[in-house]
């Protein structure tokens, strides 16, 4: 277990998730279950089926006994997202208190999304047709997105030379700037997070960084509670993600 | 109470706040307390002093019987800092789903704050000197961030016109942009939602929401609660602010 | 809406469940859904489909934005079930501060169910045979309940008189006890509670509480809620229960 | 930290409490803190003053960071007071499972506590005259209790062997029977905790679970922010308790 804490996995251009800490296994779910009729540990096949009837049967109480700490870098629409998840703990950086280390999330050229035409909340497909506003390819969104983002941490910069304070100047930092914050969360509510995020639904930035959660550190460290939750809570994440 | 169920307060350049409903009032408290004796009311002035008794002594229980539900339109750094609170319930405008109504917060001329040298996270008065990257007055903030949101709108626009997803063309609109939402909470949890962001270390931002909540729906739904509250969890906010 | 106000409805044989009070409303449900995107009511056939399409896709943020409180007299073991949700507000009867008006649940004597053979945790019909222990018939089991109950209140009273602190000599009270409290909970965090306390597997003292919940207050107050429950929640409880 | 896992402190006559596992400590919480401004550990002065700055001004969120993770076993009045602290993870053994290993707290002869006549809800030093009820000492309350218990234990298993249910038979189970339960929460929720229940306003049979998370597992777990604690959250708990 332990040799998951400190891996870190890049995500986006300048993103990454790191798991500070860990607190129980597969097995502390199983004990935490067996509280209730006072049992013990009976070998790996009872302990695993007993571990696939909580899951099936939505006796969620055992899997809060399980922590999660990680260290996230993502844009700031995606920190949005995350933080609507009210049962984590958080620790954000402030930009009231620093204007050092700003950088921002610039897509690849060629993954920018179309605008879904049937679904009003999602994109479809990615942009290949260019005859609007002198955007002649996808580079060009990522070239104009690039300046866009250098003027305005020149301007943001300008103004704290000027004396503003930072709570003011940062007004002008767009959603696509980088965030940092640790986050902390239990394994049911983890799963919560994951099969909201991990669904084709969720818009493509934040999703990367719940299957990074997934494969890197949830499966590797709660081999049968994933299994467990891949056979009773997939929500279509695992046929449509490629 | 009915009467301020649909007041909306005017707060910033083009922010309001409204009372959408309310449940409960000093009674119900009163009366959440008394369930612990199978007591009942005993008259104005001895309920009033129970109240204060619980405040006094963090029975914090009772006050979670209220109920305040508001709609808010605010900057988006505001609604950052405000979701943090987690035991609110949240229902927030998406940019996913509508480009509709963009508008922007920008300060008076007058209301630009200094960077405060001895607290980092805080600002200091109001700028009057001007020598630096051609401000030469506040005004002249106000001209340039009015100037930056206009482009950055354009921009938008050009996007999503070139047919890019809402849900990415977001990325480049700025914190000081309006946001709403639904936001519903217990008086007990509102409490300490005040008496965090009404404090003179709050962001001004969002020390004026937090301000009107108090004045015009807390104070007249609440009266023995908030005149408690002033004398039990004033932290500093009813003598610094002005 | 307020018709339901005060309404009591009798349970077990000296329980009751009352609504204290309630805010919103279906249609309160629709438009914080409809805050995402900035819409308005469209009517009734549109705002229903919406409220159903927020059920079958979990979008359960919106059902937060209605409230109910209760006030409960149930047994003590029925209580301790309630009070694993977490998500409610609570304010009970303290046998620290009141010795007064204690009363027992007597079931039935031909409502004595048997334990189930093949779930450890259930019961499974009722007893109809007798032979041991000089329990000639469920009525028997009725009388010894009763005589139990008065000796162990009369010891009780008499370990007050002899000056024992309210807070040990309640110590010897069972969990038939009753007790009361008041129970506040959202729309969305209710309905978690009933598909759990609604089930078959559910036991029966509080399933009774939990289906006079949902077809006295939940269904009247939220038609369409309630129905896009039953569609899309039904955990067997629709079924079963008889 | 590690030599505290498994550590188990008897509490009462027949009670314990074992830490079954933590994560994180002092230093957490310190860079939980840190992530705000993007800091590093400054050495021990600079952390620990770091912390007290914290703990001083009710910035609670790092001391989320940190989890407890116990193993408890306490009279069944003691943890309905326990479990309505709602920010905690609880596995709770079920007596609709089992009727093994049950169990009662009988306090000593001399520590039977008078009702307080100026505090409805407390007592008030021990009893020391007997007149009433045939009680002629503490040792007489001890001996009535512990006869109670085994008549009520033989009825109980009378009813069982009558096929009555678990989930009935219980109901007879006085308060003072022993339960278990696996109890995890953060290191701020903790505090709350503490502060409430090692207050002299606490029945003393939990505040002595208190005591013992307090002196045995927080203090050696958290050194500096038990120190803090002390220092700036004393509700008169360490003045009042000898």
């Amino acid at each position: 277990m332990n040799s998951l804490i400190g891996k870190q996995i890049n995500i986006l251009d300048n993103g990454w998730i790191e798991l500070q800490d860990i607190m129980g296994d597969d097995l502390a779910i199983v004990n935490a279950a067996r509280a209730s009729f006072l049992g013990e540990s009976k070998g790996n096949e009872k302990d695993k089926r007993l571990l696939f009837y909580l899951m099936e049967h939505y006796h969620t109480g055992p899997f809060e006994q399980v922590e999660f700490k990680f260290r996230v870098k993502c844009p700031l629409f995606v920190a949005r997202q995350w933080m609507r998840h009210r049962t984590w703990s958080y620790n954000e950086l402030s930009r009231r208190y620093t204007s050092a280390n700003i950088e921002f999330y610039i897509p690849d050229g060629n993954k920018w999304r179309k605008q879904s035409e049937i679904n009003k909340q999602a994109s479809d497909g990615f942009i290949n047709a260019f005859y609007n506003n002198g955007f002649c390819s996808g580079r060009d969104f990522s070239k104009f997105l690039t300046f866009y983002c250098e003027d305005t941490l020149k301007y943001y910069n300008n103004l704290l030379d000027a004396g503003v304070a930072r709570e003011m100047a940062r007004m002008i930092l767009p959603s696509n700037m980088y965030t940092e914050f640790i986050a902390k969360v239990d394994a049911h509510n983890l799963m919560h997070f994951l099969s909201l995020r991990m669904s084709p639904d969720a818009q493509y930035e934040i999703r990367v960084y719940a299957e990074a959660i997934y494969e890197h550190f949830f499966k590797p460290a709660l081999p049968w509670t994933s299994e467990a939750f891949e056979k009773y809570r997939n929500r279509g994440w695992l046929v449509d993600k490629k």
